[in-house]
């Protein structure tokens, strides 16, 4: 056991009571919800990045984060030790899973053979760690978008070999995430986008992207890998647009390079808000849509317009994104990964500890909330009393295609309809929903 | 001649240097840019509604504007003295086109059939006018959210009479605008969102808009109507979201109901900055996909969060997004509506003649400096130069699919690639286009 | 009785466990709290606006709540109607107060005159009102905005006719406050601001609106008005820029006028988040500063950026901001007004009590978690702590006066000081408020 | 000469038709306007920190920018040779001034001590350099907001050794700028405000923050430093909030602690644009108010909510800035500073200069148009005319304080004034000033 977390122990579930801050209060991973061990309901992750590889810097500041493992020493020795605490803390925090980008736990070397061959290395590492432990990895990734190389691009590069070289790195993240059993296969397209429409084929970048994405899925096929690919959206940032916008943006994407039964969408809720829309529209709209895939769960703030990747703290709000996951028959190969980041102010290790206990009881209150609500049904009848015109003849008429515009219009006439408003009640509702928080 | 502009002589292209303000200073319809005279390229129009029907109210003030056909009296005799000072307008200010709703041209009478008739009589009324004035109608189309039968929507109310009420306003609408041959057929979903997801079945009400697109399209092409079936995004307001939230959304709801060959997008300079993106943005990505269709030219403020629909008024915004048109082919069987209103403090005739006037100016400066700009093709090279390296025999094999991702890593750990960033020369290629504004 | 509310009883206070969505869950108004009754903590209000005078219109659509006091017919006896059916539902409801502007009570005559005498007649009708239930007024004011003479300003009008009249609506309504035992005088500037800069002479307008509170606050204290006077800010929305920004252009505004002991700020929840702070940020700065008076009640949409006037619904959220008012002594004469709107969908009498319920009941949930912070202490404890070193010689030296900068330097270089960082523990702090909600 | 820039000459004015894009074409110094020279009109400076520092990260990408001075050697070597690259630039470019942080031009050393030794050593040297090209200082400032040690603020910091070091670096910058002839001292306070209020004192900080600011005032007067001390606001970033939000809050701040009089505000566009304001906004409030200092000079991206510091590029934005700044008598210590930097892709030494000249042509551009609006009067008179009856007597009572609240609506009343709305005429205005542009 390393010193870094030397005063830290298993976290435990001790109930609402306890005064204990390093303990859950509300996660209690074999309690039965729903027909189903909460653990298995949230399939909590660990993020690699923001926790072990963040230094503390931001736009207008250097490190605050000072790790024995970001000291100056060899990189495959120091990559190996980020990797120790990295599960020792997996294994005291009592999550499930984690996730990570190739660049998280190996370093570049000088060529792109010897970063593959470092990549190799300390994937052999993690595969004993996790047996081990008994951790998962709920997705892997590749990091498209830190090093030079990729600043105008990855996949939508004006260089090709540029593209190849994102290829070599992406089937190098995919066949390691498929040996260590990973669920699912991420893209984050931070640099998929522009920062100048001038200088920019958007045609011909998107159909880069389209090409892209399909070399990925024949791949997946090709190696047997059975995990979910997933796109994940984002607004802008670094970029001034990305062209992963938002889940609609990605449904016309899939939609259009044939891609809609193959790959669906890890939402993340800071990404979700930054675009323009609540986190639970987001989950809604993917689910409406059979493009739900995995969740990452933050949050932003909403005074601040970039990504601020918070630890969820708002039990109302997550119960809300909660109930639409659940409506949406839960998350399958998916799981709420905390693409979370300490505050740079935040520089104990305990802290971790801290972000990651509050984010982890607030989704499991969340969970709670919403199971009920589903349990007791009182929101969902609302809803369905409110649509029930639509098993009349007419409504039946209509959504199956035996009523023309033309019939319609007639009907309209004939019967001089004169539909009068009826209330949407929607005070009355979200009274409802706090009743369950 | 009526009284209301009588002192307002018709609006005529006296140079840059007039001192004139109820003159164009760039606007010159029968100048040749690009091979085709500038009315061809612009095709203005006037809108009906704010033109002629806003009264000045905002959310916490009343009525600023007084107007002869405001006051009281017989609703259809009010609606003939309106129709004769639009049209007085149009011709005073010299735009070919305008756009209307129902509801602009015609009260509600006491039934729906009363109600078509209305429009029937008005509609005969401006057939007269078009003809005496030589002006055209650019599109049509039906309000379907002012009355509050619509306050939950129209083809995505949960009550299916309301969605027969709304076909038989949209064929009535559809039909008046064939009759007059307009060149546009627009769908704004002002209500088609929600208010609260709570109380909402988002899968139920999007199925139910894609059966309604569907038979807006079928209807079409029943009566030989030739012009193009437009969809007008908004991300919201009055909703909270609009399930039409903008270009890409829009794309995706088409593909999915098999529409994307039958309907385009007119696009809002406001409703786009609204959405998150650049006006020049939607107008690209919308080029890029095949589906731009129209333009609804206004713009918003910069600080407020709502659709303050003003005239254009920044010649380089314009220059861009006239840039991006062009370049998309212009505008076909679209145009640039004025979807912009006076500021409720410009209370005078002669104001609506500033407006758009200045509205005008602003689109022929725009349209010059993007003809140049294309003519001298700097702008266009340095894309293209940008990404010549597509020719090669790389590029090539992977935009055409040769290329699996196990090729692409081989040859680039073959390789060792080791792509070099090239300048992305942001701030060269903005001053060249300053250098045509 | 009137029959408006013929099936709605007295809202009770009924416990957590209730089925009755008419009966308060949390709201006990005899409840002890921190030694004080929850009903003299919350002092909660009614707006007479919103509730009894907006028609369900917005930007796009038309009147959707038909009441029977908005038909055709004398608009004394429609204005008493409503009187009588606000009086019903403030007894019905619970609350101790409610608020109003002159114009939401009385309507305008054909002179300044009749229409002072029109308030005076039905000011005389609440009086008895107000007597008969026990209601009391937590603050009136005078609607200065939805007029049309107001459309360019008030007290900023480029033409000094409507300041006068502005003044003399002013005068009546200040006085009709004092008469009926008002507690504050509120102050809004909705049209003080700007749509253009360009027609606008700020230096001038400013001047006006100083001048203006300096005769209100020598008008208050001639007539004996012992309340407070209240600005309350916003930062746009109608006009493109109103003055009264934030709390923190009110402070510079007030000192700048001689003004900063006789004025405080009525802050409204979805104006600070529409001036780009949190709600709890213009508490704290306000009391930080000396200047919190009274708060409006409610919420926006964090999607949508205009004033979305929500009931509050967020209990973290409320939680918060019932600890900085706590922790800034509470209310004095102030109070939580409920500025806030039923959404127009909402249309029946009955959603007029579930806003309203609701909005209390989170308001209570917020102060019994507040109370409880502020019992246990340990946030507040945290503070303290993070700021011990400030008792130190340095410390007072520094904040006495008696360090000057050279001192301050030469002791830095003389002790060589080399300050460590140390966490900030947001996190920790974050889950230990969650313990609270 | 280093051979950094050994392509590039000495940037020289040809006017508008060169077809050198390393040449300014409105630029042109000695061209004198409004009885003035060019350059002492601008008076621009090149921000050290962003052209000469900053290497190419943002949150999500490292280095982009590969400059000699950025590779590893002595630190203090590495700091000479980025001075003589700047200075190079500096004279190349043509603009008369610059802007410097402490730790910009010299690096810390293991002490305080040493630390200040090092800037000493680099400022004998910008001496030199300084003397040598006939550059000039337009202000310098101290970097309090990089390091680890200011994460939680330097004057508000918790910990008041922490406000010590920053005293001392303060007094350090503020004798080499005011040995250099600095023209201005400008305080920016990234870090002074807050991630979280939870832990915050915000009463105990802000109280902290106005010593400081006394104690830097204090320290100019004993040395005789005759430049104006600056504030720059910012809303927020990289904290939540920061207490120099907007000019309006600096000015409540100024007023509080007494130093209306000794301190102005440095205001930035782009930090004009996240407070919610317009950049003219800022310029005139400032203005009206007597605190308008200087200006840093560039762009936010209206669809991207953060610090995007980009140069700026639109001519019409820029013309009314610089009509607000030339009637509120021009800059007078102040002056242009472009605290711009390139996009992260623009990585060519040749960049540097299309940044700075495109700059330079727009505020030339500006400054020519304004200068024309200024001297045509229209604009100004249009005003003075709207505000025409404030010289009456009702206009002139009121204003110099001889009528009460009472005495107006006596008046008001007596009158039966009825006051009518006159246009705002904001098109017709909008269109005169395209007319200049």
């Amino acid at each position: 056991m390393s010193e870094f977390f030397n005063n830290i122990k298993k976290i435990k579930y001790e109930g609402q009571n306890t005064e204990n801050s390093l303990a859950y209060r509300f996660y209690d991973a074999d309690r039965i919800v729903m027909g189903k061990r909460m653990e298995d309901h949230l399939r909590f992750a660990v993020c690699y990045w923001h926790t072990f590889c963040w230094e503390g810097n931001d736009p207008f500041g250097g490190k605050t984060m000072f790790r024995p493992w970001f000291e100056r020493g060899d990189p495959m020795q120091m990559a190996e030790l980020k990797m120790d605490v990295a599960f020792e803390f997996f294994e005291k925090l009592g999550a499930p899973y984690f996730c990570f980008h190739d660049r998280d736990v190996a370093p570049e070397g000088d060529t792109l053979a010897e970063t593959n061959d470092n990549l190799r290395r300390l994937v052999d590492k993690m595969e004993g760690k996790m047996e081990a432990t008994g951790r998962k990895l709920l997705w892997g990734t590749a990091n498209l978008f830190s090093h030079h190389r990729f600043m105008s691009g990855a996949a939508t590069n004006p260089n090709p070999e540029v593209v190849a070289y994102a290829a070599a790195q992406v089937l190098e993240a995919l066949e390691s995430t498929h040996r260590l059993g990973g669920e699912n296969y991420v893209l984050w397209g931070g640099r998929e986008g522009y920062d100048c429409l001038l200088n920019t084929d958007l045609k011909q970048e998107i159909n880069q992207l389209g090409r892209f994405l399909n070399l990925v899925v024949e791949h997946k096929h090709k190696i047997g890998f059975k995990g979910m690919v997933l796109i994940e959206p984002k607004p802008q940032e670094p970029t001034k647009h990305q062209y992963d916008y938002d889940s609609q943006s990605v449904n016309a994407f899939l939609q259009k390079y044939g891609l809609e039964n193959e790959v669906k969408v890890n939402i993340e809720a800071n990404h979700a808000t930054l675009s323009g829309h609540s986190f639970e529209h987001e989950i809604a709209y993917a689910a409406a849509n059979g493009i739900l895939g995995s969740i990452d769960m933050n949050r932003g703030d909403p005074q601040n317009g970039w990504d601020t990747d918070q630890f969820p703290n708002n039990v109302p709000e997550i119960t809300l994104a909660m109930y639409y996951i659940l409506q949406a028959g839960g998350l399958t190969s998916g799981g709420l990964n905390f693409d979370a980041k300490l505050r740079r102010q935040s520089i104990d290790p305990a802290d971790m500890f801290h972000g990651h206990i509050g984010g982890m009881d607030v989704c499991a209150r969340g969970l709670l909330n919403a199971a009920k609500m589903i349990e007791e049904n009182k929101l969902k009848q609302a809803v369905t009393d409110r649509y029930a015109d639509w098993e009349s003849e007419l409504g039946q008429g209509y959504l199956n295609g035996t009523l023309s515009l033309k019939d319609l219009s007639e009907r309209a006439i004939r019967d001089n309809l004169d539909p009068k408003p009826r209330s949407g009640r929607q005070e009355e509702l979200e009274n409802l929903v706090n009743r369950y928080c």
